[in-house]
């Protein structure tokens, strides 16, 4: 994991801003704003690692690609600030909180837009057809989280979804497209996709249990920020049918109070963790994971294919 | 004109819904909110008419593409109506007053999203570069107008820019979509998307000019309500060097003014009358509708091919 991370961040570093240009330069500024808080590079990172593992060393024609992908999910957070009103990101004021909601809009209409020409340079139909939807997807997501907040009867189908749109089809995307540039084989690049898109509902599901039982130091925030927020996750969904009436009408108060008390907070707290929700999140979040090292067998046994596996494991094995 | 108009019309009209498709309701319901209100559906009739114009007549997997350049036509409204704030499009509320701006913001990511992903089905490679590159500089149009509000140094080349981004490029992508379903060739390719063009910036130039000429109680609005905005048209920017020193800093005033008086505006309406602003613009406008005229010489002469020519003519006949 580590050394997939150190040796292609370094290599994508150098890319991240090429392929952004606009002759208008508030498209720039806003753009490299966000881009330069950084982040992970988690996504263009599973692109390259794809197609390493498919053996393709000449990835010179793959790199507008992975930053088209890190294009993707940069558009995706400044319409998510516009959305939320964010005031922060990453520890900086939120890109709508500088440039404005109207310019933030637009800006990721253009890295939208920019990434999908991106493709329609470097990339084939195929690819596009996946990405294109997985655009989609995330929007889907973005809105069903939205107008499902305060609903204490949230269907598992219905968070799975969200998953998808927040983390994991573009999880997915990002494996699909490293695979399509090595190889023509569809099964491929299909196992790549499921790879990306059952880690990525893996982390997500790890990041929901973290909100329940982090340590509210080292999380940098409240804990239970979603529960606050109205928004039910795994932790709590998983017991929803474990529950006596009177702690379901207890729950649904707290999800529909703006401000719950801390007590309200402390006592759902309680009541996951006696009937086991927090157990039980973790149980998933690792079958998710078995079923994406599942996904790599027919992937090569080298260097990446072993770093994309330890990836996988990692997830699980986060500090919560 | 009018042939083409409603015997296309009535081809696109069973179309318009078909292809929005979404599990989420909210989105079916923005869409269809905004998709019902109506307009020309002139985007998709020339997507049509190209075709045709070339003997294209099995165009049944042209409507999906038609269709979906509407609904680029129709994402983009929705997020000028969350950039402008407005409270109403074509006489209804607007979007985001009713639904939100989270929801509309999100519904048109969608839209964006799933008409390039009817491209990946229906068309091909080189129409989502084109069609892509169309989408980023409508971004870049609608924003670099934004931030040229109150800017009395406008540049004519970033004005013509930002006709470009709000109906140039989009116009010119749906020639050039039907033209390319129906032919490898691209001059012809090319040619329809000149012609699109110049048809737009045309339109454009005539709607800047009504806004300065029209009939307050036909218009439906108070005229110069662009420069009651701050905005710099034609009309006033073709007049920019014939101005007195004294003339340029009462402009300015006003043009920077929140809330203009009406005998300013009025002042201001003189002045482009007596420096013959409104007559370059329909100089403008009519030379680049023989322009677009030209371009149509490397098509059949036919009935679309004639009526296309007419439509062009049409622009610049309105009545003004």
């Amino acid at each position: 994991m580590e050394s997939l991370k150190v040796e292609l961040y370094e290599e994508i570093k150098k890319y991240i801003f090429r392929y952004l240009d606009s002759e208008v330069e508030f498209i720039l500024k806003v753009g490299n704003y966000i881009l330069e808080s950084g982040g992970k590079r988690l996504r263009p990172i599973l692109v390259l690692a794809f197609a390493k593992a498919l053996g393709k060393e000449n990835t010179e024609n793959l790199y507008p690609l992975a930053v088209a992908l890190e294009y993707i999910h940069t558009a995706s957070l400044l319409h998510d600030d516009v959305v939320d009103g964010a005031d922060t990101r990453r520890g900086k004021a939120s890109a709508n909180r500088v440039f404005g909601n109207e310019t933030v809009v637009l800006t990721g209409d253009y890295m939208y837009a920019n990434a999908l020409y991106l493709f329609s340079i470097y990339g084939d139909i195929d690819m596009i057809r996946n990405v294109s939807d997985t655009v989609k997807k995330m929007a889907e997501g973005q809105l069903l989280e939205l107008k499902r907040i305060g609903d204490v009867d949230l269907s598992e189908e219905d968070y799975f979804k969200i998953l998808m749109g927040k983390t994991a089809v573009l999880f997915g995307s990002c494996c699909y497209v490293g695979t399509a540039f090595a190889t023509d084989k569809k099964s491929l690049r299909e196992s790549a996709y499921n790879y990306g898109v059952k880690i990525g509902l893996a982390f997500q599901l790890i990041d929901d249990l973290l909100d329940y039982t982090a340590d509210e130091k080292k999380l940098g925030k409240p804990t239970c920020n979603d529960l606050r927020e109205g928004k039910i996750t795994y932790p709590l969904l998983s017991i929803m049918n474990d529950l006596t009436n009177e702690e379901r009408e207890f729950i649904k108060k707290v999800i529909r109070d703006l401000t719950p008390s801390k007590e309200d907070i402390e006592k759902v707290k309680l009541i996951v963790e006696e009937k086991r929700g927090t157990e039980k999140t973790l149980e998933k979040a690792k079958e998710l994971v078995m079923e994406a090292i599942k996904e790599l067998e027919k992937f090569p046994n080298n260097k990446y294919s072993k770093d994309l596996e330890k990836l996988a494991k990692y997830i699980v094995e986060r500090d919560f």
